[in-house]
């Protein structure tokens, strides 16, 4: 199969539109049947698939980055009578497991990504439903902060995914119901299992949309909204011109792939790949200015965008590679520098986008499902925002000392502000604070350390790392720690992870990520909707599905 | 196959034995190898299946009822050089899905009523690990207080159930040891990576274990422990007397069962199956003495055991009866009475156990995987504890007025004090807050209307009820319900429901169920553990398993 390719931009798109009309903007779904990743399944009715989440995906976040003067985004749909219907059922009929599991983790950082513009960028989102809306259209509509439904006497809301389809509204659709919307449960019952839908007064009664409002209304009603939304908003304003994503570059290099300052090295034997993140080749930026005349070569920003990619581009492209090892290059000071430029600059709205835009970096590589290793060896800088990369591992490994051969200094892990509160996970804690959960004193004990760098033993005594290691063992303990990891089940490995990567507090999104995903993933397994004769198979064959009838 | 008997006494215990000296009392595991559920397999080396876990959970409960002088309980082995090597894996590897998930669902709640145990009637758990200790095994000792292990250089607690069976410690094992122990994540990813497990002091710093200590200073050590841990409880020690469970008397009636004072009906065909609990035949005693007096067929106490004994009936025997109608029948007005008599009463020891014995069979109800329906009708008694069967349905239905032929005054709902406290659910919030989570305001209004009697338009207009229906219609409305959702893919209700029911906050209790569990729920479903080349399969074979090495 073609490898899956995330980067697009507007002039490509093929099921999204973007209109901008001063601060608000339109992002228009009219997805285009026939521009499914594959060419099995017809994409009628604004059903979609990765493909179209792909261009969603790059339009949530360039109306981020272009469009500082937006203060309030209005999702429609450019057909008639119909908002969504939801992802495509053939495709998911057909995709493989892996793929149904990958395809959901990405539509639901699509969702969580909108919720985020809302919160933190101030581009406030309102879900103009002006038509049906079902499963994944309702769970589109869910990330929004207001949804408003016409009422035409047949437009509804509706989730139909269990008695349709057999699976769970998995891109947070029952998770957004109960813990967004708070719908009363036994509502959300009757709701989750009513094929067709709620509409009109019942479904504003249910907490299901915000308001309902007449088709003769409608075109006022939402324009009206949302100006009122972009009141609400106080996204720093700028000189309102935005900062151009230019289009990713990147090249093959020894069969990885290689970015600005990113690459992929690939042991494919092994089943394991390499992520290298070199630190900013410059100081820091003497402004906001500068820094936003750099634009998308700014480097926060360049590595945000290129280890994103590399992310997305592993998880579907290379599913047999279970290990990811994380290493730096570069020097720790530059990183600490860049972190200090882009905390003192977060009245400035960019270096506010790019803050958030790495925290939902480093969230994706939380919620991969790979054994995630970072190395810190000479020559790295996991400093400050770097060294997230070594606290999102599920272990760091440290070497004391110098190589042999090597003159280069011993390697170093510096801490900074960075590191304490600005890119906290899903559970709504920094990776130090859920890392010390059960010792707080460890906690302040590495805040005293900010700024000091870090030799491998003096980070193990702190408990930064999980490993210090000499040299003369370093390469032992590495060979048999991956060809151990890649030994186990694959399976096992990502439930474990998934588990013990989020100690702590839950919030929605870590409910999105734990409790339904992994719910939706047992359905995704089961004869009753993957089978020859489940849900998901016979749907559309004008034969009933066939199902075992015991409960588990 | 036989339908599984949750009845059982110490006289027929044949793994466990119960040692009571004075406030201490020492629960020792010596499982018989031959005293498995089935003769398929042997429970060498203090493995346990489902029959050892019933002894378990009997003697958690009977140390509560039957021994209100206990105040520290020691769990510890009867064999040499081993505490307990965990779920038997044979056992695993030929149960079939449903009894997989049911069997860890069982095995959970008896770690959860440990733990329940412990903080609530004051009787604090010590797990004397004097051996080796794995997976199933540790994930018991985890449910303790405090957890010794003898330094003998050999004994080890270890998770391995990652790498030697590609599945997850998912007895609570994975959350107890980052949420309750809080290791740090990166140890407990070489914890549970680790087959060898862990000892010694080691063991110690990474917070697996509370303390070690050698083989000569065991015994002594074990035992100033628990009296140290017995200093802490405030058990009140009454007069000493505790109250004998005597065996739970049922009998078969019309194919279902029926016990004192609740029954259950069944309707295969449908695949319903009705549970029905009758009110207090009487007002509630004059004192705390003269309730004791009662024993086990003081009321509350009468119901929680029969309601415990047909919800797990029902889980394990009767998988394919997939929805369960709850339905009461008596006077609401003595319900209310026996409810303020057991929260005057919280002082006395049994008092305070009976709360929390029904506290643990609601909880039941809420983690099992049937659709819950409860119907309100005249001659029914859902008030106030009794009301908490309607608030854990899925959906209840209330009958407006009086039945066609019945002269039965119409059906009312009542609550009172006990649903705003007494009962949490695993969430730590009521139902009742769960239910209100998005209005507030509508658990203020309920909670004036303590005492009075709700007929079904009033419970309806306070959300306290899904739906009021007329006498004309109440038959086929009821009718086209249950046969639609009997018509719904088993597995998408079960995910479902088990979103659903739990909005809001998150706890470790509600973590195992639902994080932990649905993962575990789908690693029991790759072929990776359990095709016919996978771990479970080939365990002991002498062939290693062959993985499907994609990562999802």
């Amino acid at each position: 199969m073609e490898p899956i390719d995330f980067r697009t931009e507007p002039a490509r798109y093929r099921h999204w539109k973007i209109d901008v009309d001063g601060e608000i903007a339109f992002l228009v779904m009219d997805v285009d049947p026939a521009g499914g990743l594959s060419g099995d399944y017809e994409l009628k009715l604004n059903s979609y698939d990765l493909a179209v989440d792909i261009e969603l995906n790059d339009a949530v976040q360039r109306l981020r980055f272009e469009h500082p003067e937006v203060r309030a985004v209005v999702i429609k749909s450019g057909k008639d009578n119909v908002f969504c219907a939801g992802a495509n059922i053939r495709m998911l009929g057909r995709a493989s497991h892996g793929h149904k599991v990958n395809f959901c983790k990405f539509t639901n950082e699509t969702r969580l990504a909108i919720e985020d513009a809302s919160e933190h960028s101030r581009q406030i989102y309102l879900a103009a439903v002006n038509g049906s809306c079902a499963g994944g259209g309702y769970e589109l509509a869910l990330a929004a902060d207001h949804i408003m439904l016409v009422d035409d006497r047949r437009s509804t809301v509706a989730l139909p995914e269990t008695p349709l389809l057999a699976v769970l509204p998995g891109t947070g659709g029952l998770t957004r119901v109960t813990d967004k919307r708070k719908v009363r449960r036994d509502l959300a019952d009757v709701f989750c299992t009513t094929e067709e839908g709620v509409r009109g007064q019942k479904a504003v009664e249910w907490r299901l949309v915000d308001e309902v409002v007449t088709k003769s209304r409608w075109d006022d009603a939402v324009r009206a909204r949302a100006k009122q939304l972009a009141a609400r908003s106080d996204r720093p304003r700028g000189d309102g011109k935005g900062v151009t994503l230019s289009p990713l570059e990147r090249r093959s290099e020894n069969g990885g792939i290689a970015y600005s300052h990113v690459r992929i090295e690939i042991e494919r034997e092994r089943g394991v790949a390499g992520i290298v993140v070199r630190g900013p080749p410059q100081a820091a930026p003497a402004s906001a200015d500068a820094a936003q005349a750099l634009g998308a070569s700014f480097w926060p920003l360049a590595i945000a965008r290129e280890l994103e990619d590399a992310i997305l581009n592993l998880r579907f492209n290379e599913p047999k590679l279970g290990v990811l090892v994380l290493r730096t290059e570069g020097d720790g000071e530059a990183v600490l520098d860049h972190d200090r430029f882009l905390a003192a600059q977060q009245h400035h709205w960019l270096m506010r986008e790019i803050r958030h835009y790495l925290k939902r970096v480093f969230k994706r590589l939380d919620v991969t499902a790979r054994s995630l290793i970072a190395l810190i060896e000479p020559g790295s800088c996991f400093a400050g925002s770097l060294a997230e990369l070594a606290f999102a591992a599920d272990r760091s490994l440290m070497l004391i000392g110098t190589r042999e051969g090597d003159n280069r200094p011993p390697a170093a892990v510096a801490l900074g502000e960075a590191n304490f509160g600005l890119y906290p996970m899903g559970n709504a804690l920094t990776r130090l604070a859920t890392r010390f959960l059960g010792e707080p004193q460890s906690l302040e004990r590495a805040k005293e350390k900010i700024g000091t760098p870090l030799e491998a033993e003096a980070a193990e005594a702190l408990g930064l790392v999980t490993a210090a290691i000499e040299d003369f063992d370093w390469d032992d303990e590495l060979r048999v720690m991956i060809e151990e990891r890649t030994s186990f089940s694959p399976d096992a490995l990502s439930a474990m992870e998934a588990n013990l990567r989020f100690a702590g507090p839950e919030t929605m999104e870590t409910k999105i990520f734990g409790r339904l995903t992994a719910w939706q993933n047992w359905v995704f397994q089961r004869p009753n909707a993957v089978g020859a004769e489940g849900a998901l198979k016979r749907y559309g064959s004008g034969i009933q599905p066939s199902f075992d009838r015991e409960r588990t």
